[in-house]
C-alpha cells in the first residue's frame, strides 16, 4: 500500500495544499486557546456554570455563589464564539480554495490576511481595544474568506 | 511542481467531489450571512453586548441603555448557532461521502436536499413560521447527513 | 470518468485516511445526538425558546409560561457547544494529520482516543459525574488533538 500512502503524501507536496494545512493549524490552535483562555478566567474569577464544578469549594451556599457569570468569562466565550462562526467557513471554503489551483502567492496572501485578521480579532476582543478595531479585523477575515469562495465557484460550479 | 499541481486539480475534475465543493461553499455564504443580519439587527435595534461598541453614543448612562438583549438579535443568533450545529456535520460527512464515490445523480440529491432544507430553516427562523416548518426543514437536512455517514461508514468503515 | 473516480477512491483506499473518515463520522453522528437530546428535554420539560413553539399548549399566558430556561435542557446545550469547540478542530487538524502520512497505527491511537474522549465527556456532562471526570476527559481529546497539529506542522509547515 505504500503506492496509495505516495499519493496521499503528494497532496502535501503541493505546495499551496501546504501552505493551507500550516494556517489552518494555526489557526484552530489558536481557537484552541479560547478554551484554556476561559478556564483560566472561570478559575481566577471563581465563577463557574456547572454545580459540579464548584463542589470543592465546599457545600451548600458556600459552593453556589460561585455558580455565577463574570464579564471577563463572557468576553472570551464571545470571542470563542465568533472564532467558530469565521473560522469554519475558513476551513470549508479554504480547503476547496486550496484545491482549485490558485497562485500560491495569492494564496499565501489569503491565508496569511485571515489568520493575521482572527489573531488581532482576538487581541481587540480580550484586551478590549477600542472600536473599530474589533469590527475591522472581522470584516478582514470575512472579505478574505468571500475573495476565497468566489475563485471556489468560479473553478467548480457544478448545481 | 505542475505535476501535483495537475493531480489535486483531478480532484476538482471529479464531477461529485465538484458538486460537493459547489454546495458546501453555498451553506457557508448562508451561515455567513447570519453574521450581517445580526450586525443590522444589532445596529438597528441599538442592543450591543460589549461596551466598547456603544462608545459612539454617548458616555455613562447614555451608552449603558443600549447594553442590551432584543428578542430578534437573539432569533438570528439562535439560527446562527443552529447552522453551525448542522452544517459543521454536513461539511465533514459531506466531504468524506463526496469521496467515497457515490453515484453523481444520488450526490447531487443529497446536495440540493441539504442546502435547500437550511435556506427554509433560515428562512422559517427569521421571518418566523408557524412550526412545524422549522422543525421539519430540521429534520430534513439531519437526515441527509445521516445518509451520507452511512454511506461513509459502509465504504470505509476501518475501526 | 471513471479515471478520476478511481483515482478518488484511492484516498479511502488509504488505511489512516479511511480510519479517519470512519472515526470522524462517528464522533459528528455523536455530536448530532445532542441535537435530539436537546429536542427530548425541551419536550418533556416544556421549556421553549421560540414563541411559535409553544404554540400548539394554546393562546396567550398558557403557551407563554413554557418560554422558559431548564437547566436539562441548558446542561445539554453546554455540552453541544464544548462539542463544536473540541470537534471542529479534531476534524480540520486530523484531516490534514490523516494526510501528512502518519503510521497507521498511531493514527488509530489518536482517533480512538479522542473519540473516546468525547463521549466520555458527555456522560460526564449529562449524567453528570462529579468533576474531575469532565476536565480530564475534555484534557485527553484536547491533547491528542495538539499531538496531530504538531505532526501536521512538521510535515507541512509553510509559512
Amino acid at each position: 500500500r505504500s503506492g496509495e500512502m505516495a499519493k496521499l503524501t503528494q497532496l502535501l507536496d503541493n505546495e499551496a495544499f501546504r501552505a493551507y494545512a500550516t494556517y489552518a493549524t494555526i489557526v484552530l490552535l489558536k481557537m484552541m486557546s479560547m478554551s484554556l483562555i476561559t478556564a483560566y478566567f472561570r478559575i481566577t474569577r471563581k465563577a463557574f456554570v456547572n454545580p459540579e464544578d464548584t463542589a470543592s469549594f465546599g457545600k451548600g451556599e458556600n459552593a453556589k455563589k460561585y455558580l455565577r457569570t463574570d464579564p471577563d468569562v463572557e468576553r472570551v466565550r464571545r470571542g470563542h464564539l465568533n472564532d467558530l462562526e469565521n473560522i469554519v467557513p475558513f476551513l470549508g471554503i479554504g480547503l476547496l480554495y486550496a484545491l482549485s489551483g490558485p497562485e500560491l502567492s495569492t494564496a499565501l496572501l489569503h491565508f496569511r490576511i485571515f489568520v493575521g485578521a482572527r489573531i488581532l480579532h482576538t487581541l481587540a476582543y480580550l484586551i478590549p481595544l477600542p472600536q473599530p478595531s474589533r469590527g475591522l479585523s472581522w470584516a478582514v477575515g470575512y472579505t478574505v474568506t468571500i475573495s476565497m469562495a468566489y475563485k471556489v465557484l468560479k473553478t467548480a460550479l457544478y448545481l
